[in-house]
């Protein structure tokens, strides 16, 4: 009972990223593939779950909007409980943990518990936005600073509260979690002092196969995304870096942006292809038709493997045959070198 | 002459995160490991260049300050030729392409050019140094918006052309490149409104083992900065999310925070411990005390390899001993398979 868990655990706050999966930072994934517990924001993107390691146990917490803040306190006291008891924890979160991820709470409820943690930086979606909607968010002629707001501001409180000048002043502004209240933040914008005219975007699910970007300016991108039936969660962007968009949006250009594409291949096969395809802009829906299974009886292959000295030729007629093969001998502890006169 | 490179390359213009090599997205990393040249940025962590495959080429462009303008042109130039030969182009910046990092600028140029690229975004530094340093931009209590700009503006312009009234509005303020100008940044943020007793650090080498943080407020923090010497780069942040900081610091507080350690393990062996003393916060250097190298004579092992069925026992003394001797087995087309009798 003594030297088993010398030691407490350690929470890992980690940001996810934008939604891409391969937008993670490396050191976030790393400490995944090792964690014991995963706690997953539901804005984290759901393919990072294949990098925990195989046993990890992985608790989905929070929607993407709504109960969540009812729901902070038990989130506070399920890591802390699991971390005491020597497990360490990632919590996934979307985007960066200190970007309107409520990081810096969760790190001061751990503090005071005097539970080890480690803040794990990610990609903000407004950078991700930023890169795939080619809108460069500061520049040497549009912008040389930008503000990230949130229209999510602190209970009782609504969107009327919030103080737009700021927004309005700085070269680009980007406002989190926009959707639901488009029509009053540009408005509160307007009002603030930034022109009708100043082009304006809505990104939703930035970085990912499936993003939205509709354009227009501060004073019709409401109507725009009310007609388009836009939903969340998206990010809106204004200034003038929105008209560098038509030059530099590669992610729309690439050969297969839009499409979705079925990969029938046995799941463990179809990685490889996979990636091909969203490297060109594809987002690809894995249905395995096919499925390599292990034989209903070893027997066969065993009585063979037992005579082996009275075989001449091994002849494999595929690549899965080669890996069950192998995989058997090693399961049977058969040394490789009894191949030897074959 | 035709099939060998049927198209162009690419050029990735790929956020190498805010110092720490592993803050990296996964996207870059497995790009630069496929890159056939990578255009280093100075401030992009020089240890990336070993993720880089070996054979590829690896430029290194623009000092930290001064000379850059100049040089941009250039960059472009290099970039457009080699992408036109064929070859896939990294251009590795510091933090994210598209935060003060000329991402844009280049975006435009390779598109003007009709050469194909991509934008991988990366942690900037500012959220590298909230997490390192323990001071979240946001915060439901103390900032619902957070401004980024930089005191590097346009040239034939000075920091006192700058408008301080966002910055001094928004709930947290960070300054990137601040170190040269922050007399005037202060004082240009006080001019705006903010008050001199505001809370404000300067984060210097953020998430870096040799990250220096130094606190103050808006009214002490030039002079305290000038005293203790502080050099760039730095980045400053200003608002009450700094006040957090003494309760959030896991960064300076892990075991080994603040000391480096020497390694002197062969090259090949020390990534392991180098790992795991980072881990607790030291700064390494590695510096090989012992170096495996091969026999100066492979003949000896080649005349016992060539006469294998006089031996009956194989006895190693190492790891190195293991992986040399199966190397050079390899080497000579020597099938394993006639290691059975020993």
């Amino acid at each position: 009972m003594t030297a088993r868990r010398r030691q407490a655990g350690t929470v890992y706050l980690v940001g996810a990223g934008p939604g891409d999966p391969a937008l993670i930072t490396v050191r976030g994934r790393d400490l995944l593939a090792r964690a014991d517990l995963v706690i997953c924001d539901a804005l984290a993107p759901g393919a990072l779950r294949r990098e925990a390691r195989p046993g990890a146990t992985i608790v989905e917490v929070g929607p993407a909007h709504g109960r969540r803040a009812l729901e902070q306190a038990s989130i506070n006291r399920l890591m802390i409980a699991r971390a005491r008891r020597g497990l360490n924890v990632v919590r996934l979160k979307g985007g960066d943990p200190c970007i309107f991820g409520r990081g810096g709470e969760e790190a001061e409820a751990l503090a005071t518990a005097g539970v080890r943690f480690e803040i794990v930086p990610g990609v903000t979606s407004a950078l991700g936005a930023a890169a795939t909607a080619g809108i460069p968010l500061t520049h040497r002629r549009h912008a040389s600073s930008v503000v990230l707001a949130t229209a999510h501001v602190g209970r009782g409180k609504d969107a009327s509260a919030v103080d737009w000048k700021p927004l309005a002043g700085a070269g680009s502004a980007v406002v989190y979690m926009a959707v639901g209240r488009l029509e009053e933040i540009t408005a509160g914008l307007a009002a603030a002092g930034r022109s009708p005219t100043t082009p304006a975007a809505l990104v939703r699910w930035a970085t990912r196969p499936d993003q939205e970007v509709l354009v227009g300016t501060l004073g019709s991108l409401a109507g725009l995304a009310r007609r388009a039936g836009l939903g969340p969660p998206a990010i809106l962007i204004v200034g003038d870096v929105v008209r560098l968009r038509p030059r530099l949006d590669w992610f729309g250009r690439r050969p297969l942006a839009g499409r979705t594409v079925v990969v029938t291949r046995a799941r463990e096969q179809s990685a490889s292809l996979s990636a091909l395809l969203e490297e060109d802009g594809a987002r690809v829906l894995e249905a395995p038709a096919i499925e390599i299974v292990p034989p209903t009886s070893w027997a066969p292959l065993d009585r063979a493997l037992a005579a082996l000295d009275r075989f001449n030729i091994l002849i494999f007629t595929s690549v899965n045959g080669v890996a069950r093969f192998f995989g058997r001998l090693e399961d049977r502890r058969i040394d490789i070198r009894d191949l030897a006169g074959l």
